[in-house]
């Protein structure tokens, strides 16, 4: 695996799953495997489960970390060819991903999306630019349009809770005060679809997802409906794929609530982090014993390490 | 020890002492004690001291350490419970901290007084809140009313000093352009009080401290008569606890100069830094061979060790 | 060597030339040396090659390192003797010095030229008083006059692409939007004399160096005249020393093209990065293979390394 920004990328999915469970049980048994490596990790954005949870597994693996805050600890950098660098971008990303290139064994990337220009945003600019100037194996610690990290942690920590073969995951949209990317959603949904899981994907009108992250789930504006019997609940905001970046809803009804968490098949509730209590869920359903977002964003140490135990072992 | 946040923490005084001679004495003697341990500091404020210091004694102790700026790094953070979280706070400290506890086993976190609400302050909030739902040992790098890692430095410089069973130690008050939370004259008097140094506590009127933390104190408003053979003097600004927050008196009569120093009993003079010359103190006070604040100052990695190693040892 | 911040600190640059060689090919040979070390890393101003390359090399030592930004990391610093502080500076220079002194068994310091008091800034005030009070080993990471650790890279870099025992090296400037400092080119012009490469120097009139500098080396305004023949291309702006900081010239027919290295003898082309694409130097020529930009900033980690290996050893 020499680089993951998608479930593309994975060549194995079930055995990618099995090192992320011998990673749980046994977090410090190849702790040797990093010796010598140097994981570098720049972030365009905030970040805390990210940030904390790729340190820790690059430890666990005995890798020395250098994280860089892109833009207030180093340059603005500029992204486009041919362009006279005379504006406010101090370096150009050839020059950036080359020289980190040079420092790092294995780089991590966080970057956000616009929500401005779709295409831009969905052409991964930054993150396609690093991969191919840096040289080195690139992970998506989220980018424009993927969150694959999470959606690696997500899938482990349904594979751990589930109770039957194919368990009827959905995903819903809830009302958040500012617009939101797509990654989470679309990465969630094509990796949930690879584990072959019942998908359901609720939301408003308008804010279909683009289809080729959600080809062989049920898509439904029915909340209600498709939480009818559900075994996991993955809540979570964005805004809007085809009138790009806009919120189309504010709509209350759309949150998860005690009531609506009854109709479910006793379902367990999940998000990604960070999640703004009474708006995307009520305080009731977060705060009882089926909410698993703690454990969900623990994992993130897990698929973490995973995936960079993997990348090592294709750098051997 | 499964927190560090006052006195009230430490179950043995003289004990923690011992610690922390063995560390200052053999800093690299228990390297293996941290393995495969991760430290996680937060900070919502700036800091270099305990910053550094503390990055450095878990160093020696063989830790991993992860280094997060709350609220640059990561996210704005809300405290409230129950709120409908629509405004700029983007999670909830009770994720925040559950999810930061998955990822280290020992979680140290700076916070401030905001010196607005006496109340909100003295509760301890952010640090409360952050002990019950982290779910890990929590240490204190200064909160709103104390700041016990500059204390426990503190009162081992004075150990290391002393040339009497029952030192004289003066507290005592002095002018600063800006209002200063309590933390450190609180802390420091609860400390000195409990090592039963004899403890003298100068001020201005209105600048008493809570009761709760001067109890065995002499507290006086004359600074000259508090001087008198001290053996011990420790300058620090601090805003009224009475008149919460507020400065009441900017009187450069109070700054420690060479000739308050030579009442004393040749004692050496300690602040817990950042120190404004010349308002505090004078540069020929500092600069002297009785100023002991570096010393002091490098005794924090020596505090830091000492908790840190109790703590692991607790934790086993 | 127990400090470095020019060549003037070097005794012998042969040998440390011969480190750097050494540490380039088993770069984790000497991973014991830095055990229980710890390398404090101080920033004023943003960096990213600096701030990853010499953790890299400090990791390849087995070093552990705090890296700081002052200033947003912890306090405001005070420069000046004698003042009363009560400004905006929370912490005078000479406490904060000793107290990472306390912290760290070497220091690296980044600082940049104001640009606006020539005289203050060719003092090196704030790293001179870095060096006197922390009473450490201070590596300069680039100071208002000088960037060391770059001019050893360059010159390394120089000596693995050189066909020639004296090869003519063209130090020239080139335009830029924003006032720089004379740091790169004043220390790369004081590495490539002392190495006794013919060094020609190419600028508009009024960009003169400082001649402590430059001595022993070729000054012109004819830049075709320099480039002919020419075995190394090192690019780089700066503003006025004599019209200090001030912009003289935005003439983009000094930016480096493909043309006018087809004057070269088959010249390399360097700079020290960040740099301007189609200001300083045209994509043809940055993206050329006689272009060894990438090369040259990945042999900071040798120069860092080679630095810190001397450094380490004199300690012992």
């Amino acid at each position: 695996m020499n680089k993951f920004t998608s479930i593309q990328d994975v060549p194995n999915l079930q055995e990618l799953l099995t090192v992320a469970r011998d990673c749980k049980q046994q977090p410090f048994a190849n702790k040797h495997i990093g010796t010598n490596k140097t994981l570098g990790l720049l972030f365009f954005n905030p970040s805390l489960r990210t940030r904390m949870s790729t340190q820790k597994a690059a430890y666990n693996l005995g890798m020395d970390v250098i994280v860089m805050n892109v833009g207030s600890d180093s340059w603005t950098l500029e992204t486009r060819d041919g362009v006279i660098m005379d504006g406010s971008a101090t370096e150009h990303i050839k020059e950036a991903a080359a020289v980190m290139g040079e420092y790092c064994d294995i780089l991590g990337l966080r970057t956000f999306a616009g929500l401005v220009d779709k295409q831009l945003d969905y052409s991964e600019d930054v993150l396609e630019k690093f991969i191919r100037y840096s040289g080195k194996p690139v992970i998506s610690l989220e980018s424009a349009t993927r969150h694959p990290l999470q959606s690696l942690a997500d899938v482990f920590t349904i594979e751990a809770h589930k109770t039957t073969t194919r368990p009827k995951v959905v995903l819903t949209w809830a009302p958040h005060p500012k617009a939101l990317p797509q990654a989470v959603p679309n990465s969630f949904a094509e990796w949930a679809i690879a584990m072959n899981y019942n998908v359901v994907i609720a939301h408003p009108v308008g804010y279909e997802l683009s289809g080729e992250f959600t080809r062989g789930a049920s898509i439904t504006h029915n909340q209600d409906e498709a939480l009818h019997n559900a075994d996991f609940v993955y809540a979570k905001n964005w805004s809007s794929f085809h009138n790009y970046g806009t919120i189309l809803s504010h709509d209350k009804g759309w949150m998860i609530t005690a009531e609506k968490m009854s109709c479910t098949n006793n379902a367990k509730f999940m998000h990604c982090l960070p999640v703004r209590r009474n708006q995307i869920v009520s305080d009731a359903v977060l705060d009882s014993p089926n909410s698993i977002v703690t454990e969900e964003a623990g994992n993130r140490v897990v698929s973490a390490q995973a995936v960079l135990r993997t990348m090592i072992e294709s750098l051997a």
